[in-house]
């Protein structure tokens, strides 16, 4: 669903009070999908000039003046052809920017045109959208339902003889026609020995019986993205495809039951990882564990045994460890999941037992 | 079709001369379309060191060591998890970033890590990238014919009392089945009062008789994409729609027919302002003349009074004129074109006559 008024203006009160915390008259949002959320503008050019107290501007240009009055109805609006003049022309004292996004050029653009001193800030937004409210919940929630739902769709027809590239558009128009807005990202759909590449380009192969056939799809809803994969058997499982595939399924069940509010997030990559090591396979796990999934498909936090940081209650992610043989084959079994304060909730309700597509 | 050797190595013997000229030891590309030009990796992570000669280094993460391998032939390889190390470790003297798309925060880690004086250059691989080569406009002519086969199929099927959102998802299966990798962008499909919305989204509308109906769509092929608009009318005309379209239609044939080789930029933008001027219409036409496209949506140059540069040869625009009365409806009409030293290329071939569908 679409965020109500209320919704969005909890969602700047939230980032107002972190700016107010570091002592800025304000926060200039110039990266597109932090827009998005502070304000619900979904055009390709906006930017917001937040204030402590939650209240803000709208910069568009002339292209989106209708669908930003229609969209964005709490804000004032300012509608200027030169964004980064506007947003000078409105900033004095002390303004944090986001520099992670914010290029070179455009800083020193901004800066040499405001009276504003500039002030790099650590990703307010980006940490505030870690904790999904009760609309982001369910767009993903809906995302991920059409994506399981078009998988089931998928492995309930014909698989031997059709290219990878075939049954991936059949996958997504699957997605489309249950109501995505978009999918989510290009489908990687790899079969036989092409289910080494962790990130294939679905192609002409034609899918034959004997052959692992890897996955990973997802569907768009209201700007939010479902993350999910299945491997599965085309035919009878031999012993190797079995022993690689439970392999993968016992970390990710560990890993899945690990994603509980206030966990430490680098523990949980180092007990995936152990797992993999116990069962042989660990130098075989070449990508990384996962990652938080929202507004973008790749979104803070990311799993590595190096973050610092804690999962918070309402965040989203994605577990999804893989052993990947290069010349052989390939398993990555992945679920987007919601973190509570007790069992994960995962989002793509899908059984993770090894599938055998006869 | 996918760029040759070859042809991958005089585009980085392109930019190397430029680097020379500008006495730096190097270029840090980081932008990733630039870093696909100029190496054919088309993954999601990727760093080119490209030296004045033309030799360069790739740099990418373990997950696309497979992908670079083969992508990647003639370049050599680092595959590090920290690109930005990976970077600095390698560069020495005066590097030129891209300071136009590289983050304040990335800039400054890398500053910090090397020991090169970074230098910002002003988007030598976008200049570049504004002349195709051969495989350019073979892939461009490609997603430029699915997309006008798939418009044709789309008009020829039944509109009235099929929603907005249905029309569009209908055009991009369409789009797949004939061998687009993807759509270039979400399809803006927009009937009846809708049509004046320059950028509107699908909605549920049904499309009705007397509606004019505005489709802004495209395929991408190789990475190519493919910019059209057309705008009908379902039934038939009526006598405001017919005068609306002319004006476009007229303003349109004429830009369209200025797209020559050294015509100067903001002469061709003048020129088509000055015709909808004549024409009665200026007011209503509130979005960009046109722009580049190939690699991106959007790219090099862009159409505006204030170019100050000229065409070259081989560089693909849009041509895009429109008329947007609010509340009432809108037209706009678009092709995709290649520069040549004579006759324009019209990619999208396809009557821009007013067509009644009924």
């Amino acid at each position: 669903m679409r965020p109500t008024d209320e919704q969005l203006h909890a969602r700047r009160a939230a980032v107002g009070r972190t700016i107010a915390h570091d002592d800025l008259d304000g926060l200039v949002v110039t990266t597109l999908v932090n827009v998005r959320y502070l304000s619900g503008f979904t055009g390709s050019n906006g930017a917001l000039l937040l204030r402590p107290d939650g209240s803000g501007t709208f910069v568009t240009d002339g292209r989106y003046r209708d669908q930003a009055a229609h969209e964005v109805p709490g804000l004032d609006h300012v509608v200027e052809r030169d964004m980064v003049a506007a947003l000078a022309s409105r900033t004095a004292g002390r303004w944090g920017v986001e520099t992670h996004t914010m290029s070179v050029e455009t800083h020193s653009t901004l800066s040499a045109a405001t009276d504003a001193e500039l002030v790099a800030v650590d990703r307010p937004v980006e940490r505030a959208r870690e904790t999904k409210d009760d609309a982001e919940v369910a767009s993903l929630r809906e995302a991920c339902a059409i994506s399981t739902a078009a998988l089931e769709g998928l492995l309930s027809g014909p698989l031997v003889g059709r290219t990878e590239q075939d049954l991936a558009r059949d996958l997504e128009w699957r997605m489309l026609g249950l109501g995505a807005e978009a999918i989510a990202f290009e489908t990687i759909l790899a079969s036989g020995e092409n289910s080494a590449i962790p990130h294939h380009h679905p192609s002409d192969r034609e899918v034959a019986t004997g052959d692992l056939l890897k996955i990973d799809f997802g569907a768009r809803v209201d700007g939010y993205h479902a993350d999910c994969t299945r491997t599965v058997v085309v035919g009878h499982a031999d012993d190797w495809q079995r022993e690689v595939h439970a392999a993968v399924r016992r970390a990710q069940t560990l890993g899945v039951r690990a994603l509980r509010e206030d966990a430490p997030v680098a523990e949980i990559d180092v007990a995936v990882r152990a797992d993999l090591e116990d069962s042989g396979w660990l130098e075989h796990f070449t990508t990384g564990l996962g990652h938080g999934v929202g507004l973008l498909i790749h979104e803070d936090p990311f799993f590595s045994a190096r973050h610092a940081g804690r999962l918070g209650r309402r965040t989203t992610l994605t577990m999804e460890p893989g052993i990947y043989v290069p010349g052989r084959g390939g398993v990555r079994i992945e679920d987007t999941v919601l973190v509570t304060a007790d069992e994960p909730d995962v989002l793509t309700a899908l059984t993770t037992e090894l599938l055998e597509i006869v």
